[in-house]
């Protein structure tokens, strides 16, 4: 078993992301994250979905995609050289004697604060999924109050990958 | 007829996403963009919905979803203080030529270059969706390859606004 990322591309339609989300389902096949979005085509959606599954499943899940009249196009991007990011909005409590360890470890990472409340700072941070995972970790003691994550997404690149 | 933003927390549980899906879906309602990941919690997954609809219809979507036995809480957040932000991945092309000119269109914004090819730069940017698509009519005439977007993610915040 191991984390799979597929890249399809879809019909932008009526229906498309029920038929593929019911597909997963259907099959018993847990999704853990999924992004839709529009493409710089309006006739076209995409949708970056993670898995947890084994390669002989994975098979199995590309072939009943392919199947569906409103899949274009789906890239599994597992053996390709390929970016990958997520976006994390988190809410983490303060106080007067916190304040300042908390603005702390937060440009430590080089996140961003978007907004301060009274007893909460509202950040921002883009990354990957470990890096986003380390910044909860390390806000975590002062207390979190949400977090709102928008789940991988991921793009081809044609250099050599940087990490940020 | 509006874009509305709802964001929904659920049971991370199999098949939700499908039924979440199907329920749009049997009604006639396109959805805009959705992006479901992990929360703090890892018994529930929160969803971020933009559709378009009507205020009379988005009521009823609301009561449809309330009835779904995985749905924890829905929160419109029309109407509430909040910060939305979305990320997008952005393959453009250069030419020795333009090569100087797409740099500091990319710079003008404040948008950060995560990787450099022989004739590709992939672009990272975090903001509104205007913003976004501010970037990406900058990017146009030099020739967009890709478009990759998370779709919209919201949290409610205490303090005021701050745009980026």
């Amino acid at each position: 078993m191991g984390k799979f990322t597929l890249s399809v591309l879809v019909e932008n339609k009526f229906g498309v992301l029920a038929r593929v989300a019911g597909l997963f389902s259907a099959r018993g096949f847990n999704i853990d994250s999924l992004a839709v979005s529009a493409t710089d085509d309006p006739s076209t959606s995409r949708m970056t979905i993670v898995v947890d599954a084994d390669e002989k499943t994975l098979e199995q899940i590309k072939k009943q995609l392919n199947k569906l009249i409103d899949v274009i196009k789906i890239i599994d991007l597992t053996k390709k050289r390929y970016i990958d990011r997520e976006l994390a909005l988190i809410n983490v409590s303060f106080t007067p004697d916190t304040k300042q360890r908390v603005i702390q470890a937060i440009d430590t990472v080089g996140a961003e604060v978007l907004d301060v409340g009274r007893e909460t700072f509202t950040v921002e941070e883009t990354g990957d999924f470990n890096k986003i995972n380390a910044l909860i970790e390390l806000l975590r003691p002062f207390g979190i109050k949400e977090v709102v994550r928008t789940g991988k997404i991921v793009i081809q690149t044609e250099g050599e990958k940087k990490e940020k």
